[in-house]
């Protein structure tokens, strides 16, 4: 067919490639059919080539079945709660451990660094904000990251020793996970606030939330998490934006427990408010568990990347 | 066309009215169409035109406005847990109150008799269910509808004086409204449960449950309904069948209160689990929303019927 009648309307499009072309077509009305298709290897042909090779070995299929099969026969349990210091025993004096890969003080985002300088005044390291991101720039803090120390933090993620951290226990395979107890929603040191407020909500999650916890938990041998994630999953959860039903559950099997182990009226009530308050309590577990249980890279958000 | 080439297969058929002519054609293979038609007012002819003239009523479609007004317009808060003789004014002694419209003993289903003869021995009046059932039979006991005292109650719906019914308060119309504390899954009165197990513990939910949520309600200041039930629905709850988002959500939000209000640990602790451990604790405030926030007649599952 000469070039002329295939040009003319009305026109029926195949665009394969930059979906650039088919968005102006479309919007002219012509009818367009997209192929999803990009070059292997973004057109590296050595890459390609080694990719080819990669897709064929059985050892990474292997690979993949084993880490699959570890991730579904995880048997997760909540089990303590224990300042940092005392549980991530590589995590030293001066060290803050964030989320995301490795990175210096000098390639750190805005957040990041504010949350560093708050855990500084935190910890005592330095006495003020000021003093603090000297100190973080001049090298005097230890950077690493929370999934070398086996643990896990939602957003900046910053852990230091004497942060509370929540202790999953893989009861499948005998290995331990750790994540910070959420704070809650609006100013946080997960976003980078840093100011009073923040710090003393932290100071009163060391000082009595943790230790409430911590009791709750040994009296009830530890909360089984998989039917929690299962059903809060069946009631809308998606174990990132949304953990209303898991938090909401969570406070559910725990109240008992918080009852027996906290016997002041008054601060067991703040600890039921605290969590009860927080649709995202749930949250530093939920990633803990997509993050830790395959024994694979964590999935994780990076601000600082 | 004659009747034998209309009959010869393959055959098309629609069908009004008995499904089960349709049923058996299709058992056998044959494509039927069902028309889902019954004459008007069931054939009754003098019914039918008064019917018709209704629909045609102005006043009705006022009424039916007004109705779904009040329903949309109501503010419902639960506000307090009493003994129903407290606040059942017109609830007497030896007067039973059951689900459904009025209906005698000579009528009633196993379940509803096994629940009152229960509830007899409950009260007091009589000593066991044998005397009970005879009680019951002989006339020495009232029964009335839970509707014609502004209460309601799931399943056989039994409600008598010494039961703790709670409170909901229409802030919007100043009108209260009434239902009994759900007693759980498996062997219960509502179903027709009345031994032991059963009995205990409906004295427990009237010398200890009740009061706890009695007290924490106060405190609390009374909790608003709608916002529970309009995230109970997001979550999946459908206010009959499952209403574990609004279970989980009640004791998330009533947690601190209980607290404050049950100086004991260990009866906070039974509490807080007994709430906990019943996916379908808020059942009985969802039918009472149902039922009661529309001023119209309730509707509510009637066993007896």
């Amino acid at each position: 067919m000469p070039a002329e009648s295939l040009l003319r309307p009305p026109l029926k499009v195949v665009n394969v490639g930059l979906a650039g072309f088919a968005a102006d077509l479309k919007a002219r009305g012509v009818a367009v059919a997209e192929v999803d298709w990009a070059p292997p290897a973004r057109g590296d042909a050595r890459l390609a080539g080694l990719v080819s090779k990669l897709s064929a070995l059985e050892a990474v299929d292997a690979a993949n079945r084993e880490a699959l099969g570890r991730f579904l026969k995880a048997e997760p349990v909540l089990v303590d709660v224990r300042p940092a210091g005392e549980v991530l025993t590589r995590l030293k004096d001066r060290m803050i451990l964030h989320a995301g890969p490795p990175i210096g003080w000098e390639r750190m985002c805005g957040p990041l660094r504010g949350a560093i300088q708050g855990a500084i005044v935190l910890e005592g390291w330095a006495p003020d904000l000021a003093s603090a991101e000297k100190l973080a720039a001049s090298g005097g803090i230890t950077f690493e990251p929370c999934h070398h120390h086996d643990a896990v933090g939602p957003m900046t993620g910053l852990i230091t020793r004497s942060m509370p951290v929540m202790i999953v226990e893989n009861r499948a395979f005998g290995t331990r996970a750790y994540c910070t107890i959420n704070e809650g929603l609006g100013k946080v040191m997960r976003c980078g606030g840093n100011d009073a407020e923040v710090l003393n909500r932290l100071r009163w999650l060391a000082s009595t939330l943790g230790p409430a916890l911590a009791g709750a938990l040994r009296l009830q041998g530890g909360m089984p998490l998989k039917p929690v994630i299962a059903r809060g999953l069946s009631m809308g959860d998606e174990m990132h934006q949304r953990n209303v039903a898991c938090s909401s559950l969570f406070i559910r099997l725990l109240a008992p427990w918080l009852a027996r182990a906290v016997p002041d009226s008054e601060t067991l009530a703040r600890v039921c408010e605290f969590i009860g308050a927080n649709d995202q309590f749930f949250l530093n577990v939920a990633i803990l568990i997509s993050a830790k249980f395959k024994n694979q890279p964590m999935i994780q958000e990076k601000p600082n990347d």
